[in-house]
């Protein structure tokens, strides 16, 4: 036990990650539904696809640490036909979020932990992966949309 | 004085963050001088302009909330005309951010000061927004690579 006053506390941080998944939906809402499924540069994946990884890892991800499960990383149900489809499983996977970071205590942050039976950090490592690898990849989706002629949200739209 | 155990210590968080500097390093290198200064997509900033604000921003946003100082957003001495002189720029910066940590105490992260005149959010926020922004337009910078026919280092490679 340190007595050192916390930089970020753990509501904090889930704060923090919660209202980046508010602008990623926001972003998603965005799309057109086409080119959501379609719209691509430079031959990477489109903005569905980036959105059933996030779905895959985030959610999936923090239930396996607080249980310590080493499930893989989820290959199906991450994946849909609609923009209405996606967007109602990234509302589920963030109540999921809410849900699971209950069930971590300060203490697990700095325990190892072999994440989707490979990936072997810190928790807090593993959780700021995800949250940096949605927000990297939602720059992605700000390069598309503008591509598209489509105006953006602000970066600090995170409610 | 809180007495849990902290989920992420300072230097924990310092090192975050000097490894994303790492991987936008790698990013600033991988551009072709010309295409650095002139290449974008959608009418958006070329990836020279991004990391003049990132300069910008991150040092001396750091710079002045150790200082308590209401020193503007830098509007000069962030502006280069060649790659050798951003990435010695971008050296620069992060001695700088390594500097300036080590003024900054535990308790002071969760104190509200008013950025850049501007900004007025508690510290750990503002330090939040200087790695997510860099995240967001580096994520940018990875689009162009692409865009433009050259492999991008991978995601983890912050070292």
């Amino acid at each position: 036990m340190e007595t050192i006053t916390q930089i970020i506390s753990k509501e904090q941080l889930l704060n923090h990650w919660i209202g980046h998944r508010a602008l990623t939906k926001r972003i998603i809402e965005k799309f057109p539904e086409e080119d959501f499924f379609e719209f691509s540069i430079g031959g990477m994946r489109t903005f569905s696809e980036i959105i059933s990884e996030l779905l895959a890892m985030e959610a999936p991800g923090l239930k396996a640490i607080t249980e310590r499960s080493p499930a893989p990383f989820c290959q199906e149900g991450c994946v849909f036909n609609t923009k209405a489809e996606y967007l109602t499983a990234w509302d589920k996977a963030t109540e999921a979020i809410d849900y699971y970071w209950g069930a971590l205590k300060e203490e697990d942050f700095n325990e190892t932990f072999k994440l989707f039976g490979q990936y072997e950090f810190p928790v807090y490592q593993n959780i700021f992966y995800f949250i940096d690898n949605e927000i990297h990849h939602r720059g992605q989706g700000f390069v598309y949309l503008r591509a598209l002629g489509i105006e953006p949200p602000f970066f600090w739209e995170r409610y």
